[in-house]
């Protein structure tokens, strides 16, 4: 009986954020040629029907539980990779954002197994333009600054307070419990009035938008039962998702 | 004789950062099922062989020349979808990070045309993960600033002073004749060993990357000869992309 060879790889994948449509033509060639895959809570698991004869490894949380840490994680994707060939590490949106893929790949690394990155669609852009709010706009803003509500430790992300005070959108991931914190940084700094929005499960069929300013924006995701995942979006470009052409051009003029 | 009934459509997608296996499954599709495609200069043309009966209308720069005005871009956009059916408008990275894609779909709206929004990878994330420079780290970078290095009238982005003074990455996009005056402000605000990166053509076989501080930046880019279209990556998640697993962990033990 012939004997399989076992040539070692891993790539790193971005799954996109939610829809299945959204992932790269290179994501779906690298699942098709998967021998084992391990994926996130964030992955969209009818993605994982392009790989019928992988074994695959759930590896996310699920109800606040860690299955695995991070560590053994680690040792997960070297250890398959040895035994079985090919492994996808299948992350939620892209893997370097806030995703801890570099650390995985630097892992990787120490064993010589040959590693690629294949990029993903962030919903840090993704999820606002799907609900019709582009990050950046001529004349409104030319910047858009990304950053996870909290810091390790669990506190409050230092940066919000600069922030504030830019022209530039601000984006905020896994921010959704620190919405009150984060708008009421805006009051404080006179930027009542600034528009906010939170998008939950963005890109997908149950997609729900709110919009508000930093005085109501937390009321009224109260009101409407935002729950996470929810990507909040923060500046003038909120104010275009609901206006038509001929107002966003009387704005930009009044703006020139 | 049977006539083909139009249904005018507009479909804006993003391309991604070159490499042409780096556009999603849905803007394939979308090209796929173009009557008209629109495309612009950074576009990997080989796209547009999935659509060998379409239209091709390029409406990018060359050598600094533009064929169309916006004004006129969105005309065609309209004529198009109105004479021919489905317009698919193609665009380099994604259409909403400085690709003025909003404004095209605005006005597209004004003629009750359905539209949709096809996400691109972008290249203020994907070439910093593929010349291995991840935008966010556990403990180095929680937060990452996507920013044009110009205003809409040619001056330096006013908001790099404030960057200057965040932890968070810096990414420039369209930013290497400001490349100068930007590590100057590094300089100045006494962070001349802050780590910069420039990649020219990144995601695409002819990559180039060069590394180095704010202090000697400038010059290292001009000796190796980095041309635009590059990207700036600004942070100490550059100094990342040399390293090892292991020197990655005494550094981060280092900062905890």
């Amino acid at each position: 009986m012939s004997q399989k060879i076992i040539s070692p790889k891993v790539t790193l994948v971005g799954a996109g954020p939610g829809d299945i449509e959204l992932i790269t033509l290179k994501g779906i060639k690298a699942i098709e040629q998967a021998d084992v895959i391990l994926y996130d809570a964030l992955v969209n698991e009818a993605l994982l029907e392009y790989a019928p004869n992988a074994k695959k490894i759930f590896v996310g949380k699920r109800r606040g539980y860690k299955a695995y840490s991070q560590e053994e994680i680690n040792h997960l994707i070297v250890e398959n990779a040895l035994n079985y060939g090919h492994v996808v590490r299948l992350k939620g949106g892209d893997s370097f954002v806030f995703g801890r893929g570099f650390e995985e790949l630097a892992y990787v690394e120490l064993f010589n197994i040959p590693s690629e990155i294949v990029p993903g669609i962030s919903s840090s852009i993704a999820v606002p333009a799907l609900a019709n709010i582009p990050v950046t706009h001529r004349n409104l803003s030319q910047s858009f600054h990304v950053i996870s509500a909290t810091l390790s430790d669990g506190s409050l992300h230092p940066d919000f307070e600069s922030l504030s005070q830019l022209n530039g959108t601000v984006v905020v991931l896994m921010g959704l419990s620190k919405l009150r914190e984060i708008a009421q940084i805006y009051e404080k700094n006179g930027r009542g009035n600034t528009p906010f929005a939170v998008i939950s499960n963005g890109t997908l069929p149950n997609q729900k938008t709110v919009t508000g300013t930093s005085e109501n924006i937390f009321d009224l995701a109260v009101k409407h039962k935002i729950q996470s995942p929810a990507v909040i979006v923060i500046g003038e470009v909120v104010s275009l998702s609901n206006q038509t052409y001929q107002s966003i051009h009387f704005y930009q003029n009044f703006l020139n």
